[in-house]
């Protein structure tokens, strides 16, 4: 029996229970997946690095030469959209279930920013394809969906702003009102990831139309923004710890007195709440099961480190020398192992019932995955010394943008608060059955003491 | 679509990722098994408790009726024997894998000590039982491993010596040596675990036959001694953080020129190294599901303890004044749910490799669930106060005894040490795969800087 | 320069911030101190231990004959009632600072359970007599004060109750009411520490005496209960984990209508809360402080257990054997210098504020200490094997003891919420701070930005 | 009495511990900088970093404006290499302490990177002088160190390699050659931080000048290299999570064949290895101690993030909204003053007896210091959301700079081990001393069992 590839970037016991659910298709585009990104896609991470001009305007200007032509391969090889499952998107979507592409975007994690983007699965246009195709009006898709899933251009989602606390929806300041027939827009955001890019030519922008609305859910509106509308102004591009990352970049936007037409509403006004309830589930599980990948790379190259001959220190490899090496090497793949796991889990959940019937494996993962893959590329970061720190690794990289994800999409703290909330809502069906159990051993106490005064 | 039960006590999720592997028999032993722990096994416990008397001479001459009553209703009923593979064992065992009976494992395993014997899967038992079912002779068989099977009579493994580092067996100082047909037993063991039980009738004895043979793995054999042979001296009874798990104990024990027939031997002389080898492995795993019950059902009473309306404090619940609960439920759900799908996957390996080929993934469950499993409890502890220390909850003794896995059938170091070394082996093959990657990069990196320069 | 003999059981760098700190007579103590536990006390643990009888019975009326007998030299020494300082106490105390005695504290903690005691320093009776010394009348001072200074009695403090969250003192049912001359008390009572000892003559009992009053601070007071009026009932003995720590024992203890004279009243009706608070700083301390010495001498076995030449497995010491074995030794160092450092600066500043001026620091240490001291415990345990958690080594019920702090006292929950909290407090000042440095910074900025330009 | 400003900043428990250690001088100069660093230093701070040039050549190339005038202030007030002890160097010292230092440095630590520059007090030219001071000849004080302690220029050391494990001396792989007069060297450093600033006139370069010397120790030679000697090539910039730490900067520099006078030879040939030994002691204590100051300063931000009114959630403050705020702050305090004292502890065993003899005190503090300020950082960044990880707040930043420090000058497992090895030479005492109370217990059991058996 020949084993699948996909071991070699994961594990057979991970691999193991999950087989029998990937459909033949499935099974087949992992392979092929497999080879594109050894062959393709992982050594051509360097080049498109060097390809990126360090010049501050160009640096904003340009588009990376061997990315846009691995993205021509991977849409002829079939390898495009993974993300868009045809079971929840019918129109769009492409024959694969979350747990089939989980499994495939932890192998997009494992290196470099560009594994994603080449095919056509990369945040936040995967999300906003998401929104379009499910919300949108067959004319919004026609416009921005299409070229979207054609990978034609970029977008950005406009959600976060300045000074405010984003994980309460009703601090919006962002008002979006009717006049006449347009839609009028002014807005404060930041962090606002994929603006910088040339290619980006629509921003999904959520903001108030209703803010005076008894129902806090009821007052937010979603409204398709061209990036090119005269008010949209990109101020300056946010730090991730020292990066920029460009060219998609994390945006600073004012939106000062922009202008659409009405028909750039998404589906009505006051389903704002609606929508981004609806974005939020898959793309965390996507966010996920890339540090997975970017932690279990990341444990590739611990143990590549610490066996290295010409790191030896007083004649010794460097894992027979740190008392503490092979004890993390254990410790990062325990941990690797049980994240995995639990993301897996939580793309069946949502093939199963949606993501809103999925809310409590996402949130676990959401709160778990990151730290876990935190611990693991520190690990690496600390074997490695001053290189690990440095821009010859791509690790230091990989923990600001892991650091980031404890933060973006609702932080630690709300995840955790509402799957801890979510279990508490047991007691009510616990208490029960406690009392029902408490009830029997009464009776069995008082059976059982007759006999034992006899 | 009705759910299966166990989902009442695992969770949806990881119930997901392996039904489709379960046989309509082992579901319907599952639902059987549910319904029997909720009915009578459950409710029985504190009598069980009740009915073993504080008296020290008698603790340790008592046969508990009920679990001795429950005992046969479980054998009428087809729970019996649950946890021997007929797979691996085909003479002796039930239709049921290690996966299968791992989610049964972690049912026995949520409250008291008396659901596993219940059911004739209670260590060392079942470590005995496969050691007779695969390497004893006929008569061998006959005589100890069908009372086994039966549950007629129970027994000890004796490898632990006192005073001596046991995760090197080449330190074992128990001596067995032929004397004519006879074979003599001098040794000094303690933590002998069921040996105090009264109706322990064998003990299965681990010394060097062979203390100068140069390969250190064919020094020692494994020899059944009758529990009640001349020379059998049980010394005392040794605790753990100040219980003494009456009945069965952790003896301390002199074998003083104890004397069997040559017949006693087990499997040959030489071969006592290559049996303990064969026989941890699936233990291991049921230790390990059995502590992801302990901790779930710890969980449970958490959750209980901080939505009870009796132990308000300034009017407010106890998960609405201690900020930091709702967040510790949270994590201890996350960490029973990552932990238990670590065992599964690894009783699924065993299953497919039997245990010498599953040996990362039950290194890896056993030096992570019994900390996951600790620390669960040792939440619920805190919550609870008090009466989390005292004698009026299970808690502070399953701690106790979940601390003691982190010492016993090798100490967490050892398997850390273990898994990270097998990690290692992988250095090569990723050498070799970054080279791979680092030539074509090059080669890229070439044709690029080329373009680059036009 | 000769060195104080005390760096030989904490460390230079540690007494070298408090010596100068020391009066000659706390040093003199400190050094007589050392030398009669190095010759007296703690080779008599053992043998205390053996004296105490296994009998369910005999084990609650016996008192301890080496431990009296070491009493009587404590006291002819001069090592007597260390604890209670004279500047705190001018009529009783002795002329040693919380500082001074918080050295000393450490070191009574180390071994055994019997140091506090034979120097008359062990709890409850420390917080009972600083209650009595501050707060009683004089005739209650001669009746119970004096003879619990001369070592002749030992007493209990009655405030937790069964079923009820302690730290809310509102929640208290116990039940203490004026009956013409008498005082009559209703109440049930557990973990009731000392209350077991044959030689304990006396409780104090908190209970509520006006559950109405509007301020819920003065609706307890305190009442002196002789330990055999007629309606005090121990009705069983608690175990902390599987210890009863016998001869003194935490009781379950119901006040049924016991009835004592009103004279019996401590410093007024409703002053229970006030009394309460007071008594609990320096105690907190001073368990903090034996709890480094336990952590210290678990650190001391833990290097001699892992140096240990007959422990060695494969031909090398334990240290050389396990990889995270002197990493754990230096983190457990590291870790009680600091855990030690916070306790003598709380120390300290109860000597210049009393108690209620050392909040912080003494929240700060409760909660910290203990945990520290727990990992250094357990992970001697884990290098102790089997042992460690056995009945051959304090160290399993040390770890139960510490454990119990976590509870005790307020559980950690309480002290970390008052320590940030009392943090928080300091918002105000930081805010301004901040704002005043805005200001100067933006006229820098003015002054700098019309200098770029130019 | 008024209490000395210090506590605003500090703690006024952990003051407390060491105010009578300082003399009078030293609390003077305390509240001078303290007024310095408020009215001038940490205004100018936003200024500074906005003088910065960002254009990649020019930010090279700058003296920042502000700084340069905020020297000439500080050399006026006095406050002027504040760290240089009169007591170890006579000739060039300021009459303060290690300690007095020390609780300056954590207030150097607090904000931005100018603070310690301003005072002269910044690495690398702190230990520079002080190897300048200690081993140079007077000519070689002549010409570098004075300029060095006017502050006159800066400088760099250059001991890191790339490709190689500094933590081993014998790895160095830069030659260091006599060649008649001359002293040629070549090699490949890099992370060598300072190098980038314009006013960096000299290197301090360890290479190997006797590679085959049997003594590993006797190896290696330290010579002064100018900056701009001929072969002196700057590569380019390093790194630090994507930071590049202008205008100092970590740089790569070749040293290619590169010229100088023998009498550029500091010591003598071979002593290499015994001037690095003696420079890194203090510089150790003087990062731990600013990273007090940075996680202090931290968790003040924290304090006010939470408690600010502008970014209530769902109508409350942050800390009240998250239940694990309070306990985060809690925890934060306390970590800093347990790790304040470790270091304070730490400098003053460096006044007691030279680096060499605070090795244990120094390790300590190495290693859990950055770690405890790195945890209090990120608590902070978690609370400021994507604000914290921005260019708009310092946190990153300072995270940036405290992990590697976890690298620098010692890796983390390397003063572990050296501490844990350190702790393990005490086991022989500890093995005597255990003997010795093993030989008074006995004799007491043994008369103690006649007793009892009378």
């Amino acid at each position: 029996m020949t084993q699948h590839p996909v071991i070699r970037y994961t594990s057979e016991a991970s691999w193991a229970l999950v087989e029998d659910k990937f459909s033949p298709y499935a099974k087949e585009t992992l392979s092929k997946l497999i080879q594109f990104l050894e062959d393709e896609v992982w050594p051509a991470t360097k080049v498109a690095h060097l390809q990126l001009p360090l010049d501050q305007e160009r640096r904003w200007n340009t588009v990376i030469p061997i990315v846009a032509e691995l993205k021509g391969k991977a849409k002829k090889l079939g390898l495009w959209n993974l993300f868009l499952s045809k079971s929840h998107y019918p129109n769009f979507g492409v024959p694969l279930t979350n747990l089939e592409y989980a499994v495939m975007a932890e192998l997009l994690g494992r290196e470099g920013h560009i594994a994603s983007e080449i095919v056509n699965c990369s945040a936040p246009d995967t999300g906003n394809m998401e929104v379009l195709a499910r919300y949108a009006s067959p004319e919004q898709q026609k416009q921005w969906l299409i070229p979207l899933l054609n990978g034609e251009i970029r977008s950005a989602f406009a959600m976060t702003e300045k000074g405010v606390a984003s994980s309460d929806a009703t601090n919006i300041q962002t008002s979006i009102r009717q006049e006449g027939n347009d839609i009028v827009i002014n807005g404060h955001k930041w962090y606002i990831s994929g603006a910088g890019d040339p290619r980006t030519k629509v921003h999904l922008v959520l903001g108030k139309s209703d803010p005076n609305n008894k129902n806090t859910h009821h007052q937010q509106s979603i409204v398709i923004v061209p990036a090119d509308a005269p008010g949209v102004k990109i101020i300056r591009k946010m730090h991730v710890f020292g990066y920029d990352d460009a060219p998609e970049g994390h945006c600073e936007i004012i939106y000062d007195n922009v202008r659409v037409p009405l028909s750039n509403l998404i589906l009505g006004w006051g389903r704002g709440f609606e929508i981004i309830q609806g974005r939020l589930g898959p793309g965390r599980i996507h966010h996920c099961m890339r540090s997975v990948g970017a932690a279990s790379a990341a444990l590739d190259l611990l143990i590549q480190r610490v066996t290295d001959p010409t790191r030896k220190t007083f004649g010794r490899y460097l894992f027979q020398h740190v008392g503490t090496v092979v004890t993390d090497v254990a410790k990062s793949r325990a941990e690797i192992e049980g994240a995995r796991m639990l993301v897996l889990s939580a793309a069946m959940q949502i093939d199963k019932y949606q993501a809103k019937g999925a809310l409590k494996e996402i949130g676990i993962a959401k709160f778990i995955v990151p730290s876990v893959a935190l611990n693991v590329v520190d690990r690496t970061i600390q074997a490695f010394g001053a290189e690990g720190v440095s821009q010859d690794q791509e690790l230091a990289g990989k923990w600001a943008g892991l650091r980031t994800l404890r933060i973006a999409d609702g932080p630690d703290a709300v995840h955790m608060q509402q799957v801890g909330m979510r279990e508490l809502r047991r007691a009510e069906g616990l208490h029960q059955r406690t009392a029902e159990q408490r009830r029997k051993e009464s009776a069995l106490l008082e059976k059982a003491r007759i006999k034992a005064h006899l």
